[in-house]
């Protein structure tokens, strides 16, 4: 009986990879700068085609100057846009990895917390909103 | 027998509006710089305290200039915010609101697309993190 | 291409019922007191074992009379319990009904309105615990 | 490499608070009547403006006594409203947070069961409607 | 201060158990062919009602041999959709509890990852669908 | 003032497709054996890298044969997962699409309310197990 959270799954070890998950484990470091390879893509790699998937549209997405483009979006957005879905679905390993990352982008304790007041405001008119069943008034335009 | 969605209370309109909820009926419209209520704001009022507590948490957090002070975050990282937690949740309402906001402060269609596909992304790998129960591998940083 | 609501099977008219499925039918109208059986319990009845579950544990959890005992918790609140985790989850259906159930109990339309500004309140807070990734600092006496 | 939950950011002691922090920490502990302020409040106060907007929606909806007025809901139907969409949600620290509340206020474990099993049978019932797309087939009176 | 999760309420010992909650103590361990009873139903055994409708109901879908019936869906098609679902709402003790019934079925961890790759993608479809509000552009046949 | 679904962009028409949005379009059309292709993937089509992320995922998840590989799962329980998810995130247009495929693989409509009441039963059971916070009590193998 025990409440500490144990992976469902032997993550793979960095020393014991090969083939095309040594690749992507070399890939990861590269691309986010840091020297391991987070539990998170240790366990994916139990599937190596699941691993892959996952990395390869995080890396397009997330990533965009190590495939020579750029985001439509800054890297600190797009990181908030992670944090606060992951607040919504109260994913813990997920909120600790994006407020690290917004941490490394300097984001500010207060900035933080205006991003989670702003999430926990909208979670809650999403419930007003539902509760009340209320219609679209306005429909956004379709410019471009 | 209807699938069309009518909000379950009757919505107070402009012009029966009285006392403090014409007060804050009047401060939407000026806030907002809009030349109506949306349903959201006429349909809260049944309850006066609750359209005063959720309109002055709303108003202070994404319309600080209205209260002569500067967010922390922009004013479209804000309403991304609003986006992306109204589509995690499948709030109908909410997500038409939040576009609209989006497309008046110039957001591109593909940038709507970028923000939504990074929103679908992690709500991926929260469902992952999840269903694998990782535990977290770095704490961040309590900077500040 | 069509955004009106239809469910996805052909739902049994109360006209076709037989054997276990009328029985129920017959039940769920006498129970709730009411001479037509909600599109809900129609569309369950595709499949009748389904339909029974479902309906024994509402009749038991919901109308507790009917089997000759109490509740511990009177009607409207249980109704309000109904009417608030489907505004969390955003279900028209069941927000519709619950609303319906509870205009038959009086509840006025103030009240409503606090039991949805409550809960979309504390949809708020639990985004924030989540984001913030608060650990409890109290846990509840196992009192009885 | 830990499992053991940790706030992001580094809460207000109470001895370190001051100004604004310092007078809402004090009407937390006067209004719940308790003797130390929670982690919940500690952490939201690294953005005092933050604090003080949860801290005013929470007190005007779940302690009207301590602003003269009564609320249309009694403490224990909003404390149960608070309890199952914290449980609905998954949230532990505030899953945790009101169940102290209701053991305060007396509610029996057998009534704390029937709570969360009615809140249960509503996931369920959600789901169902959900995953079979009902349409309502009946829209609440709008009366007052 | 505690981030270890502990039941809010005390759950019944085995050797405690008595009369309705005895036997379906018993029935658990002989249904499920286990020697021991898994602390969800001791913990709901604090509302015999509630043990009583939760069992029956699962039993039901989950055990229908032990009912001299065939489900029409295979055990581990139904255990998946129990893990899927788990990972989805983030329901940690039932993800655990899953996972452990899929292994004792002779699911291998790169299906155990297929099927959380699977619920992941569709996890990130819903909020696209969600948050482009993109409606139906084919409906089911209602065949049968 | 409507309360019809509209999606919040234009979508791509099939005549307007060119380069890399076309031929994706066509492999759609091709892999999914169908002469039309859906609004989902029309829509997402205001964003190319977008449109190519999600569909590559996708077809390598749920169309395996289309790449000379076979899925460990088979195709019927690939769609259940589909479904489940849609039903427990509410989302409407998803439900109807992985409906609509069940439908084609032969799923009776018996099965799809199995399918749809055993995801009920595991909301349902989340909840419960949230509502008091119940730890683990058995840890799964990590066998391969």
């Amino acid at each position: 009986m025990s409440s500490e959270r144990v992976a469902t799954v032997r993550p793979i070890e960095e020393s014991q990879a090969s083939g095309k998950v040594a690749e992507i484990f070399a890939d990861i470091r590269r691309t986010k700068n840091i020297d391991f390879v987070p539990l998170f893509w240790r366990t994916l790699a139990v599937n190596a085609l699941e691993l892959e998937l996952v990395w390869t549209s995080l890396k397009r997405l997330m990533h965009p100057e190590a495939e020579g483009r750029e985001g439509l979006l800054d890297a600190k957005t797009r990181e908030i846009i992670a944090l606060v879905v992951s607040a919504t679905n109260g994913c813990s390993y997920c909120v600790n990895s994006h407020t690290t990352a917004l941490r490394k982008l300097g984001l500010s304790t207060a900035a933080l917390g205006e991003a989670l007041a702003i999430a926990g405001l909208f979670n809650m008119t999403n419930a007003l909103a539902e509760g009340f069943q209320i219609a679209p008034d306005v429909l956004p335009p379709l410019a471009d």
